[in-house]
């Protein structure tokens, strides 16, 4: 099998490429492609535990406390004791942190559109669906 | 725009996955996805050199030599002056490291199978094509 016809290679050069490219459009904000990730989760209101953002974002349990030691350094977010529930820790966005939604939402949509122009309109949805069978986000 | 339809964290999220399961199955022959990488490049004999490698792999030229090590530790590899060109540094397997290409290939063969089974045949080729296009290997 020739490397540009394996699966691992293909994903792991695109994903290589297209991250240097959020990378690159998120760095004004002085934030990464991850961090944004986890701001995505609080943005939404509905993965507030450092377990849950884990989850959504397919990352290790022993990796997110580091990614949210340094946004904390970074004054985007802070960790609390759940108050509905005291075994929990809760993060909660600061307002640096909110302030943030509207203007990287608006550089990943256009980041996305930018990257995705390449490929025709109506092969970028099932390229979509068919990443998502593999991630396991989605059942084929 | 929800993280499932955003291109970076789908490729992040299925490279992760896709990574794991070629990893597990290479585990047996105690070589990383990445080793695999390299020694397929020395199968074929065409980039032989750690720059040639790099290349091909989408590595940055101070990865490469790390991953050099590594390989040579393991008794896969052996790098010499260039025998053409003396300013050169060419990699060269080992009976070890060719005697790898025929299991390997197997096992990377069947995963590439399995991992794209939940996707139908007819998608499969699109979706490689597509990706290719992401990573800038093929024009659109």
């Amino acid at each position: 099998m020739e490397l540009n016809q394996c699966i691992n290679y293909l994903l792991t050069t695109s994903q290589h490429k297209v991250f240097q490219e959020i990378s690159r459009r998120l760095e004004p904000f002085d934030v990464t492609p991850i961090q944004y990730g986890v701001m995505h989760c609080l943005w939404k209101g509905e993965k507030t535990t450092p377990k849950e953002i884990a989850s959504e974002l397919k990352l290790e349990n022993s990796t997110i406390s580091g990614i949210l030691d340094r946004m904390e350094k970074k004054g985007l977010l802070n960790r609390h004791v759940s108050i509905e529930d005291r075994r929990f820790i809760e993060v909660v966005l600061t307002d640096k942190g909110k302030s943030l939604e509207e203007p990287i939402l608006k550089v990943i949509d256009d980041a996305n559109h930018d990257i995705l122009a390449s490929i025709p309109e109506k092969e970028q949805e099932l390229l979509k669906k068919n990443l998502r069978i593999l991630a396991g986000l989605e059942e084929a």
